[in-house]
């Protein structure tokens, strides 16, 4: 039920909160449930690991606030009108300092917020204390069990003398929950923000078979997030999660890159940009045509499987990488996915007894064949964005950004502009997030046309 | 009512075929009209410069076949079928080496074809005449006048025991001239296959009058067009015509591109990588902050006005470098257009008394202040690509292959398969193009999908 | 006295060896002299901090030995003729994962070996305990105190019933030592290798001073080191250490890399093949004119100091950035140093009571003015790729097996080759090293010449 | 004893002067040596084609003016102290546009020349025109006759009432003619500045055998020369001298560079920025390890040598392209040198009775194989962009800046500074040159230290 895909890992998140972690590792084992906290005005309406890293966690929100330019400026700007005035909105989401700025700018914008966190491990606990200590009721930790997730939802949505009006949801889990427990609540709420694939498919389903009794926005499709998050994030991700992992020189290695969709592009440019030698395999025309007059040779992945050093996928597919192709690659081949499934490389085929599993790192296994060889698989065939390097804040940065809007956008509409159905976002807020994103580029955009 | 947008120029052609234009220049001035000439085969259905010019011509074409596999292709899987078997075509396009290939593989493939120039100036005579020494119906010649021109495509369709039942178009004058001429040949013929933006115009304003009456195939906005034509040839011409026409060297100069679209993109990335410093001027924001992840620093022009030593636009819109501009370019700085239209650079507003016109070399002008400042403007601001460097063979040849394919559909679409309304080449046919194009891509992408 | 600018840190030690490190930080707090320790054969000739970390110890080993293709080839060949047997050698060098490697290598060669640390800090705790495990008579554990340091070096050389043949050594604390205690011991030593810039130094100036009384060879200034830890590690470490310390996006950030020197090359070439704009500074004229013609802006550090997000510097010179700048940058830039003193950035003028610092992460301090401007100061100045990224093995396997290449020459040189006097490697072993690197380029590089 | 090797070819000049060609195509066939000319001021004191097409050339000349920044630079500065007051410098050189501009730099400054040709193709006749109108006395027309080659030099050295004191060589003919015939003159002479590979050569045997009696300067060696022709010139030639010949899309080609040395270092990258995946030769294993680390697949030619669609030499060596190679190239394969010797491709081999060579274009030739098979040979292995491409005139203008400041160096040197030796110009002085070399890079590199 849980959609650990979207999951930033535990190892990615440690090597970044270190004073933090490390306070985490000392601390005691009492479930925050069993904890009684109150922050420094208090309050007690908050569920979270460790009220006193709250001034970490306001650390790294202010980090974080120097890559957000674009909501900092929504919360100038909306100083005076406050268009979120009255709206109450119940979240889950990652609860990290990326959302953190959000949520604050939410507030700022008039919006009273309830969060809970999307996933069990993708807490940054030193954020929640900070939210908590500055009056957010925060439900959230780093490694919730399946009871404790549902528990957090719970305790935002069911409270006394509170009630939602707009949810802003990814994965889908917070709206399912409030389908399943509390199905009056539609009433009065005035509509969904949901961010990811998952999320947004359950909401076709439900639109489709009638059920869908608020208007919802569909944030994961819109044309910035899928430019940025996908060509410009792994063309620097890529390169981030494999010298994290592996500490592998670029320069000189073959690598095959699996697809030469926006991922592949990506990866291929800045893998061909560091020195390494790439190969492209794709199977539509057009793509390969790209290819190969971006300069790469376009291969069949047995044609090079024994020859490479890195294998990368990102078709989108099944099985891409199978046993087969695995049993023939050289010793010391990595071996990683960057596509969006968790299924392109076959690493259930790669649990038989006669390979031994050997975990090197965090995210880092090595495979070993009886006669010796080894290949390194990262992140065991999950998404190596994700796992193993960090997520831009600047990224972030366009995803938050459309959420406000979004929920802005869906509270203020008048009655009847949007029915019970899914809406992309209206491609000229889209805009408004472009050029919202910094100074320099708003100078230059949303000025008259001049070239 | 010639579109002498696309023509390809006297002096691109010279340079390229030296032996014959120097036969030319000795040429007797006697207009072909008034000379009678006839093939080694005594046939005399045919209207060219010189007959005598075929051999070298003949050359021109066996070295266009070694870049347009494609064609050569076609031409043998069809040497059992004949797919255009009783089709009687009649053409109007540029009458070039690649051209040549084109109609000699509409012929292996069984047509009977009747050619004319869409253009007055881009006729290279020696491929017509070795055309017509090859039994082709061949109507064009270099520097035809305006008489000329229609003369010759009358001489293709009014002929005695032949009617065309396929019309293959660039510009549409073709089409024009049937429709004004012989309205009642519509009835034999089978569809149209149009080339240009400005001809496709022309059939979707017939279609709204309800006056189109056969099918017509857009093959402008095919795919593979767009994609090859604007992003991977511009990001090779803009180089080549630069440097036939200036000679000047890339390296540390400034260089500023209007607009970031898919021409913008192809000049602004092979510029940057011979080592120019390139600024994006660009008012679409998805566009912008492409350029800007891209590594372009984005700027409104006149901020890098006074520095740059290039100016190229491509824009697409009216009067993007005005007079205003050019009195501030420093002395040498190059201009010109990759954009369509040929009003990107406001050219006439620099036809004044104070300013000093001074050609010095074809195709290259320099403008002179009165203060002894000079901008080198090339093609007086029409297209540099079609009037100052070559189209690749290769890319052509994807243009013809998509012609050849879009004949063949529509000569054997079953009764009622299309409507009289213009059509895009099916996405399968645009495959069939891609697939055919090399030997190499033919292995990779026609198999099953291996990945 | 301490070499500490070539320091491994700590940090970026940590984010590496989690497991050791986390067994580590729950250590107890006995001095490592103060144990009485053994290995599973009962040998307790060695001081480290803890022999149970042993297994971790040799995992990270074979990862390293992965990508040391050219020691495990030297190890195989070796089998048979044990070029070092006989040879005793004392080492003072860092103690990594990839030293092992080349420990073992020499072992294998027939060498027996004492080994220290060269730095306080750099020890991997767990390869040293593998090294003890294995039999290796290592003194060495991260954190040791001045004391210790002098201890360990004593305990490698001061030994009942062995004396050391051959040294290597990396800053030149061991060779000083030596001279200092034991010179007798320099009548049976046949040669020092020695790394750093320091330690050659050092070696000049006793042979200026006719004090050198054994042959060294400098192995610092090889072709190879020269070539590939400036130009193709810098390419890479900049992201590596940028990404890691502040996760700044690179597309479309505005960077300026002061030098352009083999460092700066690699800086701006990466920077600018991740979408990043780069202007350079430079005062040599031919490296300047390299800047330009590789597509840079030149300018003077102060036109672009303003609107900057990232300043790099890596001049070599002192006061590159000084605190003029610094009070001129824009709020959040970044600001590091890739040159080759800690002294480019004038930190200390920071150190002044109108500036808040603050720690927000290990290696990431923001510095704050009155107004809140905040510029983030990374390493405090010192070498980022050396405190916030990993040197590649890669390019370490190159430091390696130059140093063993050069202990075999001198180990095995005729008598008066080499006089009491400085060498660099001679260039035929530089070439064996490179053609050792990988089987790939052996067998393209170490056949006869085919072309 | 011609040096025809830096011949700029006739084909290569044409098309960058066509008014001027056409007029030379109508000329009569009379030779220069019988023709009387005078020019506007009555002044008959040298020997060109023909003095009508000064105004041409004039323009060329202005032309050129705009990309040679330093020497107009050096002009303006020396209006006052007449650097060369008194000198009398007999130059043999080609005869271009650039060299015009130094010509009429060097009279600025004071001096007085007399000229001739170091090539018997290489002189733009309507450039010697425009000379010998101002005033120059100028012996040199395209297409002299051995004869006619040594009449000229004569021409220029044997003059009643005036006697040379600087000599400017390019290739050593001139210097040759002197010792022969004229020895004492070399009393009066100061210096020999000498350009090319061949002549520097000349003048060191001469100077072993104690027979060189005047200094020589060797401009060929300075290390502006050897940066900017080779790899930044090269970077751009590769692809216009390709285009302009073959008019070859690069996307998606196969190429193979032979030799990784600047010049294959400017290829290879050229053509990788174009999208054509290269492959890359190279026996020395520090240039052998660049290129890896440049991305670029090492192998041997052999293992390519089947599906290249272009080769491309530049190794320096000789035989590198055998015919046992070309032999096995596929159908159309294109064939080019770029290195400094001619024989870097077997041609000699190709001329065999079952072989049959096709000219197709000046410069281009296809040699069929009895199967059909052709290869695409440029500039019959011959140099590429000497042949085929023009240099751009910014290079030109280093080489002719570093020519102008060795003369001046040369002759205002104190008595006994320079011997009767070879030397290379000053370091200073190159920097001098680099800083004249444009506005912008003056600004930033000639005044204090900044960075």
């Amino acid at each position: 039920l849980l959609s650990l895909s979207r999951s930033i890992s535990q190892s990615s998140t440690d090597s970044y909160s270190s004073a933090a972690s490390y306070t985490d590792s000392s601390d005691d084992e009492t479930s925050p449930r069993d904890k009684q906290q109150k922050n420094s005005k208090g309050n007690a309406d908050f569920c979270i690991k460790n009220i006193k890293q709250a001034d970490f966690g306001r650390r790294e929100i202010e980090i974080a606030e120097q890559e957000m330019p674009a909501l900092m400026a929504l919360r100038k700007r909306a100083q005076g009108e406050k268009p979120l005035a009255g709206a109450k909105i119940v979240g889950c989401t990652h609860i990290t300092a990326q959302t953190a700025v959000l949520m604050e700018t939410l507030s700022a914008l008039g919006a009273q917020c309830r969060w809970a966190a999307c996933n069990i491990y993708s807490t940054q606990n030193e954020v929640a204390a900070a939210l908590a200590e500055g009056g957010f009721s925060v439900f959230a930790w780093k490694g919730e069990s399946e009871d404790d997730f549902w528990w957090c939802i719970d305790r935002c949505v069911n409270v006394e003398g509170w009630q939602p009006n707009m949810i802003l949801d990814d994965g889908g889990d917070l709206t399912h929950w409030i389908y399943k427990k509390y199905p009056n609540m539609f009433k009065k709420i005035k509509g969904i923000v949901e961010e990811s694939v998952t999320g947004v498919h359950r909401l076709y389903q439900l639109s489709k078979a009638g059920k869908l009794c608020v208007p919802a926005m569909n944030v994961n499709d819109s044309v910035t997030k899928q430019k940025f998050d996908n060509l410009y994030c792994c063309r620097e991700s890529i390169l981030d999660g494999l010298k994290r992992t592996t500490d592998v020189m670029f320069g000189g290695k073959q690598v095959v890159v699996c697809g030469y969709g926006e991922v592949g592009k990506g990866c291929s440019a800045a893998l061909k940009a560091m020195g390494s030698i790439v190969y492209v395999t794709e199977i539509d025309p057009i793509c390969a045509l790209q290819a190969c007059m971006d300069g790469f040779r376009l291969v069949k992945l047995n044609e090079v499987i024994r020859q490479v050093d890195i294998v990368i996928t990102c078709t989108g597919n099944k099985n891409v990488v199978v046993r087969e192709y695995m049993d023939r690659m050289k010793n010391g081949c990595i071996v990683c996915n960057m596509g969006h499934s968790n299924t392109e490389i076959d690493v259930a085929s790669l649990r038989t007894p006669e390979l031994t599993w050997e975990r090197v790192r965090s995210q880092v296994d090595h495979v070993i064949w009886p006669d010796g060889k080894r290949i390194v698989l990262l992140a065991e065939g999950r998404l190596l964005n994700l796992s193993c390097s960090t997520v831009p804040t600047f990224v972030l940065s366009i995803t938050a950004t459309t959420q406000a809007l979004a929920l802005i956008e869906l509270y203020n509409a008048p009655e009847g502009r949007y029915k019970q159905d899914v809406y992309l976002l209206p491609k000229k807020m889209g805009m408004i997030a472009l050029c919202c994103l910094s100074s320099i580029k708003r100078s230059v955009l949303c000025n008259k046309p001049s070239i």
